[in-house]
């Protein structure tokens, strides 16, 4: 089996990135360790930047986002019974971000690969890819009860930080960046009306909390968590009750409770690997780097890596531009560390690191005090937010 | 002996207080441990926030500040081989600084204290509060050989942080706040011209340095060194090679070399206590707090702390609004957060923590990056230094 550019991966980057390459003439195939069911039964993110969204348009994926999207120009933070609006549109010029769930931009793609009739591999086993330093890699895997050896021209290892991709290259060949937090994120979704038609970030002397949501009618709620809280100590009612006290009076009035379709615990954590490449394999979104929820940035740094990678591909199919293949991480990188940096600051700034007063508190206060009174202050959350721009290749 | 205001302290903010009062027809005391020649031989601070330049206007000491004192519309970030200039009146709309150092600020304030004929006693030993919780609080200490009682409505701390205005408050009903840098800053004073323009703060793997000055033929440098490093060790030639080597060449190059005036070594702090009254005693600058030197903001908090007990005494005694009283401290306190949040992040930014590359060097070089590449972050950093506006009392 043969094919231009192989990618490890149906998740939405694999999935992204197979459809822009697919469109431009560039032949690709998917493999993927899990089954289509799997890769969609997975709740992540939520929140989609305009370069994103850009993206999917290009795709060709726009029209259900279109149509069931939530456009939001602000969101609202709380702290010290204050609540401040970041109002995107107005600080930035009029960028905005895009609330449509993870799941069904994954949906989106898979049907128009299917509909392009591209190929997804599902359900492949001991995916391996190979001769990753010489011109001609490939990759086996078991599918259907057989062996299969895809060869190749590149690999893009859309994987995740759990897949192979990663794994395969010489560990004295990278360098890793890591920040684990002390808490984690326990994280609800529930068939009622969310309780503000805006994103509300909370921060309380008893833990950050978010208010998010996945449509009119469904709501994805965060609290923050000790690391070793366990999902069955947390009732649909316990959770109700622990969201109420760290929300504003006004805003837990107006809460909507309702059982839980989804009830899960997530650590928080800020990882980042050097370089993103290795021969003739790239590393794209997770794979590469994670970044805490705080601020909505994991799928949105895989989209801009896909960006990177399928520009990066157009030029070395259409113009021979192998040249340039040397600036994927660099490229890639310039963005990440800066989108690293506004998720380690939200985080920092908003959640619960002690219990105590100190000066740590004091500086997380100061922090929230300063920026949400200048609107300089306002405007470097709002631009990172929306997203900042997607690095060109040259 | 009687007086309205007893002020504690003959530095800038206790002269400078004292001279604002004494205008508005505020009688004042000041009573200062040390000689006027020993407070005048202590180095300290030389940049001027705009609304400490208007406050020495106010009283009256703006003629040779005018004359000698240097505006600076700019600085200069270096970190990762690049040099940013941060153009403080394009990004605030104007606003600048003025460099010129404290030690002239004082001798101002001396001349104009006895030129308006206003009591300093100097080499008083002993300074003691008294009877801070009643409306007839009085100090007492010695002074030429004599014990003296000095009665008044109201005593002003401008002692420092080891003064012995904070000690007089009982300790359950304060509240402190610290965080102890793992360095300190070397700083040498020469009759050199310097090296550029304007101030430079550059970041570097060895760490941190900043190239100052105190007029056009006096410069002042400072590098980042261990907390348990010697001044002993530090010769001339040692200070300048090592400066050298954390400059850009072309910078280094441009360097002109002489002995020292004075060397020392200061540990880096941020240090809050609250609340800054107690009684009839309101604490002033250092007495209250200290800040990191990064984004030179002591002096200057100094004399917004100055400002506001300032206009609230013009309120007590021209208008009898007594009842602002309770308002001083967290009128301070507002905005001293604010700059303690600015000088902490400086701080963080700018200094080497480890010898290694980890997440947290990444962060520093993210946030560098971030912040000069985004007007809005630019703007952050301007309008901080350049100085917050001065909080109102009602």
């Amino acid at each position: 089996m043969k094919t231009q550019v192989a990618i490890i991966g149906a998740g939405p980057s694999g999935l992204l990135l197979g459809q822009l390459l697919h469109r431009q003439g560039i032949d690709n195939v998917i493999v993927e360790r899990r089954s289509g069911e799997y890769v969609l039964s997975r709740i992540r993110a939520g929140v989609l930047e305009q370069g994103m969204v850009d993206l999917l348009r290009e795709a060709g994926v726009d029209q259900r986002m279109d149509a069931e999207g939530l456009p939001h120009d602000g969101f609202e933070l709380v702290f010290d019974n204050r609540r401040v609006r970041v109002a995107l549109d107005e600080l930035t010029g009029g960028s905005k971000v895009m609330v449509y769930g993870q799941t069904e931009v994954t949906r989106d793609l898979m049907e128009a690969r299917a509909a392009a009739g591209a190929t997804t591999l599902y359900e492949a086993e001991n995916v391996q890819p190979h001769d990753l330093e010489s011109d001609s890699p490939y990759l086996t895997f078991e599918h259907n009860g057989e062996t299969v050896r895809l060869e190749c021209d590149y690999i893009a290892g859309c994987d995740g930080y759990h897949g192979v991709s990663r794994q395969s290259i010489p560990q004295e060949r990278i360098k890793e960046f890591e920040k684990v937090y002390p808490f984690g994120w326990l994280g609800v979704l529930s068939d009622t009306p969310p309780v503000s038609d805006e994103l509300i970030y909370a921060s309380h002397e008893r833990g950050f909390s978010l208010c998010s949501m996945r449509s009119a009618t469904r709501s994805r709620y965060y609290l923050q968590v000790p690391l070793d809280e366990k999902v069955e100590d947390w009732s649909d009612e316990r959770f109700w009750e622990e969201l109420k006290r760290r929300l504003p009076d006004e805003v837990a009035a107006k809460l909507v409770t309702g059982p839980f379709i989804e009830k899960s615990i997530a650590p928080l954590r800020s990882y980042v690997v050097e370089p993103m490449q290795y021969g003739r394999l790239f590393l794209v979104g997770d794979a590469a780097h994670i970044v805490p929820p705080t601020g909505a940035k994991g799928l949105n740094l895989a989209a801009s890596d896909v960006n990177t990678l399928y520009r990066l591909m157009v030029k070395v199919y259409q113009e021979g531009r192998t040249d340039l293949i040397e600036r994927y991480s660099q490229t890639c990188l310039k963005r990440i560390w800066k989108a690293e940096r506004f998720s380690w600051w939200m985080t920092s700034m908003l959640h619960n690191f002690s219990d105590e007063e100190d000066f740590n508190s004091r500086m997380q206060l100061a922090e929230l005090d300063y920026v949400t009174s200048s609107k300089a202050g306002l405007t470097t959350i709002a631009e990172n937010y929306v997203g900042l721009p997607y690095e060109p290749l040259e």
